[in-house]
């Protein structure tokens, strides 16, 4: 675990270590001591910054949900096709988790215990919802298959597109988000078998 | 929680209590007090039938694992075209996940802190080769795609079922393990774009 200098904290670098030590640790398992250890600094230090460890939760999901929200606004999640939409969508949604993946990786292990833990499971369902009513749009139109459930589908999809947490590791040398991505728009759109 | 009374106990309600409280509280977080307790017998009475809490996660590990690679021994596993025998053990891992809910969702929780942890990882890793094999079988015979890399379509392809036991309850007023079972053939391997 990396320690850094009093002087040359940030919240940011502060926000950084807690994510690591949330996701080791487990939120529910981690105390101020905890943090405070991990980050090389005082409690009082931390205090400085923060009012506690639920607002590094807070400000950690919110990073997730952010970068998640943000793709909803961006021009090809909003204009052509419901497919197309949606491809892009399912595409950002890879590379945003890979960027950003020990904070997504904690906003999916969110349990609900605290109002600010309830308050992401909120955000994520809504975001959740977002992402069925436009797969909902692309089959009305017939741009994608009717014969699954809209709500199944969202499901595995994003099943899919979450399991990369478990496994994806930002070590230089395996597959980029890039890559990923590529490989999972084209899984969840064309399927295993060969096109013809 | 169920509770039964100490004389209608059997190894296979004990098992099942057993994995229901490592699910709630995690396998380390599971006391022999809290079996007890949620089985309503005495821990010596616990005793009688095991030699403590880890020959529990062994016998429920074992049992996930059994359904599962009893799959690979089923006929249509076996037998046929490679892209047949991959959507055969794909339905039936579907299947299986769903009868067998509380065993392979323990199953998919362990960490690796014990013996029995890493014994159960590693057979997971071998099932885990096995499809794999398979999926490059049928993509060197050019029946699925290959311009995924096997071992990443895999792991995306694990990850869809394996979320499975994220949100399926059997309460009876969901779908079955046969409609879940269909709807995930579908997307893996022809995705959700609508074929013509």
């Amino acid at each position: 675990m990396t320690t850094a200098k009093r002087d040359t904290y940030t919240p940011e670098t502060l926000l950084s270590v807690a994510v690591q030590v949330f996701n080791e640790r487990g939120y529910d398992g981690t105390s101020m001591e905890h943090l405070s250890k991990a980050a090389g600094i005082s409690k009082s230090s931390i205090y400085h910054h923060v009012a506690g460890k639920e607002e590094l939760l807070r400000r950690a999901v919110s990073r997730a949900l952010d970068g998640l929200f943000e793709i909803l606004d961006e021009e090809p999640a909003r204009v052509g096709s419901a497919e197309g939409r949606l491809e892009y969508v399912v595409r950002r949604m890879v590379e945003v988790l890979i960027t950003e993946l020990p904070y997504v990786t904690l906003l999916l292990r969110v349990r609900g215990n605290t109002d600010t833990e309830r308050w992401a499971l909120d955000r994520r369902r809504d975001f959740d919802h977002r992402v069925a009513d436009l797969l909902r749009a692309a089959a009305d139109v017939g741009e994608v298959r009717g014969d699954v459930e809209v709500r199944l589908a969202t499901r595995l999809v994003f099943g899919m597109i979450n399991s990369i947490v478990e496994w994806y590791r930002p070590d230089g040398r395996g597959m980029n988000e890039r890559e990923v991505a590529d490989a999972v728009v084209r899984l969840v759109f064309s399927g295993l078998r060969k096109q013809d």
